[in-house]
């Protein structure tokens, strides 16, 4: 913030923007944020961690509710059993992948549950009180969109220090909720997994390199109506 | 990313990270985005919005389905139908309101849908087969959440322009479908104002200056288990 520009537009009033360097690095950290399921085993500074999820706590929230919920989990038990549920839920997953794919998606690596340092299942208090419902009582999902809002400053923050973190999703909601002994009305939002790379990170998406899939063209995907 | 450094550790390979500079200002973009409601008429440049929407498909998404759908909504009778049914939403979220909060709520102004210069209804492409899948099997609504993270970052990238975002919840989602005319499989995500606001933003968000609700102690929402 010290840094931040009050830029005059000629209008009579400032429009506080923040500068061109600031906004190249900006556009940078967007492109060279990844999925990282490569971790080395060195732990991240605590200090690192919490800068970080102070930031994700200023995220935008429905209503102000605020109803992210962090649990770092540390237990070795929960952890073995979230990868558990990550084995069968991969291997249901390859079964209905189709079979000219299957090669393929079977030597990815989709998830660094072993190796992540820290490791951190999100929720969404969906029953919270906090912000008195306002904003979500026709879109009731938004109260986990605001808990994704979060979960995206968090690995921004992060990637800002080099740290990295990958979202595992082939996961099984409930047994999840299970393993972490969490309210009736937390929804299971994403299992993280954080730690430094193994490798510098690279502008395209693995699963672009590898074949997967491609980069859609932007243009295909907005419309004027 | 030409300004990002090379930082070694002391290990023997790089950590991409940015430098405490950058990392300040991302903290205070992120402290001083707000959800604007107050517009000014001036139009938006269309260059800022094409780079903010360069920016937000290079969100995280789930398999690499980009499932995110742009729709910049400028016919009049389509602003004018969004309008009506947030008064049909918002008339309705008064009654539920509790009583002794309903002064308060019926005095918050939530939206800026009559002065936002541009305004884009964003959906989520349920049934896209890019991505073949990939990572959604067991949990289907990453999908909306990969769309919410091109939301957010289209939200900061907008910020460091000085562009103000209002994200619009209180709607009809299957009259905002029908609004759109967009095909079966679209989930409505979110309806989005953008231009300059009237104001410069401050660190504190309206819902908490004004009095409805407070921000909750980070250490409550954190647990080590």
């Amino acid at each position: 913030m010290t840094r931040a520009r009050e830029h005059f537009d000629g209008a009579d009033f400032p429009i506080d923007s923040f500068d061109v360097d600031f906004r190249e690095q900006l556009a940078a950290l967007v492109r060279r944020r990844r999925d990282v399921r490569r971790f080395r085993p060195d732990p991240v500074p605590e200090a690192i961690l919490e800068e970080a999820l102070r930031l994700a706590h200023l995220a935008p929230s429905v209503g102000f509710s605020q109803p992210w919920r962090f649990l770092l989990v540390e237990d070795e038990a929960k952890r073995a059993a979230a990868m558990a549920s990550f084995r069968r839920a991969n291997a249901a997953a390859l079964e209905q992948t189709a079979p000219e794919d299957r090669a393929l998606y079977a030597r990815l690596k989709l998830e660094g549950l072993r190796e992540a340092p820290v490791q951190m299942a999100v929720f969404c208090d969906e029953e919270t009180h906090t912000g008195r419902g306002l904003g979500a009582r026709t879109m009731p999902e938004t109260r986990a969109y605001s808990t994704v809002c979060a979960i995206h400053t968090l690995w921004l923050a992060l990637r800002a220090h080099g740290v990295g973190l990958g979202w595992v999703s082939i996961l099984e909601p409930e047994e999840i909720a299970r393993i972490c002994a969490v309210p009736e009305g937390w929804r299971f939002v994403a299992w993280l997994c954080i730690g430094w790379p193994q490798e510098a990170r690279a502008e395209t998406p693995e699963l672009e390199r590898l074949g997967w899939e491609r980069r859609l063209p932007l243009e295909k995907l907005c419309r004027r109506i």
